[in-house]
């Protein structure tokens, strides 16, 4: 049986793919109390904003403020999305810890969405690499390859073409890399083949996975990249966000069903359930026009839930 | 990395254990209808129903009818669920092909549930196999250890309980058991833990999973007990059923959501995934004031999908 980590990190998601998503405008100062009750709660990596122009996202227009607010709580990796060098050059001048890049290996879904083709984006990351060095900064450049598992424009994603993206970011000076199921294609098959393949190219650098509950199958493809030796993920409280693409799906995997599951399985998140829960009402109260999904918020934890796992199913039989 | 089984089967139990969880009474021509539809879909075991008092459980008093009709597909393994003796006759008159019984390791849920304890069933379970025996028939004893992972009145149920009763039902003359979440406690590393050691009781024996979907970790937890060796898991058209304990949770695992994850996997279930959805969207007509659980159906399949999975995924490096 594959062993598996002992701890995981969970990265909120939630302030930028999720609240970019929907129509709701969340006030400055809410974002804040949200960042303020999840570090309280014992989140440690928080995605708070995205650097891209006002007009396209005016839900994230305070991007540079929250960075600044999230800033001043010790220890939290504050990190956000920049599609490109002037983004970028934001996200050195706020000091951000983390610029999360994206990079689309679907090349129809890169120039739809990007307007510019994968190998753009690739030069793009090269020259946002020479920025951060030129500004001695200790910024993080960490590429998502999206569109991973396929593309709802063109399909197919061959996995030759995303093991040659990873290596061009690397190449172009990326720090770390990862795999996104942006559509909500992948299943647990698909996720080990591809983690494994992407761990020869990138080893120690593959550093996180981001998967979409789009078909029911975020947790269960945690699972599968768990057993590939990934130890962090992406989740979004109430699973806002994450493109559905369809009425009724959900999007990002729901921070509070990831701790559950991981707690449960003795992999150590240093969240505290109870209080992400107890947050995660409030932001449905803030978000009233909004659905939240995940599974636990309805049902509840279990009579049996104990809090932090004491780590006991790894100990074999009783 | 664990081997997977390159095969499973999925045992439909939504014509039992959903439909006896839900106020609409399904006509037996329906029934029937499902039945054969889901047959041409390429299942081939279900559970149709029940025998147990008709004032209990009205919807299921059309039982013998409807395993009368199951019996003439060729090569379906037609099960029925009896709780006692005088349910075991008349599975056993009706020719079944598996008598399932349900034995709660928790004794606060059997009392409440069955008004025996666990003892006083498997006492019972003894008198079904002697009346089997008699009978010279060939119908297969399987039992059910319900609350495996802990009950919503007792709380926890202990490990050492549930081995107990698993070696006590195999000793009681059980050909088969299983392990069920029957309140959708369970989470991976609790399903790994327990079918490990299950295994070690009951050998070739334990063959069977049944999860529910309550705080989204069914699927998950089917990955967790395939790496155990189980190559057999109930599940329900839509979810519907498994006694959801809380508004808006969902119950039983979706056959449909559950064909995706195993074909994704490379693991054959000999299902048309498209038949079963067109027999999904005929069923939700059918039971126009039930609410049908699942993601597959609402998202759709992924563009990329080619139908039953060319076991790709255990090719390796492309």
């Amino acid at each position: 049986m594959k062993s598996l980590p002992s701890r995981a990190i969970i990265r909120e998601v939630g302030l930028r793919d999720g609240l970019q998503s929907i129509q709701t405008i969340l006030p400055t100062a809410r974002k804040c109390a949200w960042i303020r009750r999840a570090y309280e709660a014992g989140q440690r990596e928080m995605e708070v904003g995205s650097f891209v122009p006002v007009r396209l996202m005016p839900q994230l227009a305070d991007t540079a403020e929250v960075v600044a607010y999230a800033k001043t709580l010790p220890d939290l990796v504050v990190s956000v999305l920049v599609p490109n060098l002037k983004g970028a050059e934001r996200a050195l001048e706020v000091e951000a810890d983390a610029m999360l890049v994206p990079l689309s290996a679907s090349h129809a879904h890169s120039v739809a969405n990007l307007r510019r083709t994968p190998d753009e984006v690739i030069a793009e990351i090269g020259r946002m690499r020479a920025a951060r060095d030129a500004a001695g900064a200790k910024t993080r450049i960490e590429v998502g390859i999206s569109t991973a598992f396929g593309c709802t424009i063109q399909g197919d994603v061959s996995r030759q073409e995303v093991m040659r993206c990873l290596q061009a970011v690397l190449d172009a000076g990326a720090d770390q890399v990862g795999l996104a199921d942006t559509v909500g294609y992948a299943g647990p098959g698909a996720v080990r083949a591809l983690f494994e393949q992407a761990r020869r190219v990138a080893g120690d650098r593959l550093a996180c996975a981001h998967f979409h509950d789009t078909r029911g199958l975020a947790l269960a493809n945690v699972f599968a990249a768990l057993e590939t030796g990934i130890e962090r993920f992406d989740a979004s409280l109430g699973g806002i966000g994450g493109c559905p693409h369809a009425p009724g799906a959900s999007g990002n995997a729901s921070t509070e069903d990831l701790v559950f599951m991981l707690e449960e399985m003795g992999i150590a998140t240093g969240v505290d359930i109870e209080g992400l829960l107890a947050l995660r009402a409030e932001l449905e109260r803030w978000l009233p026009n909004e659905v939240l999904h995940g599974s636990l918020a309805r049902a509840g934890l279990p009579k049996t839930f104990t809090g932090r796992s004491p780590n006991d199913f790894t100990a074999g039989v009783q």
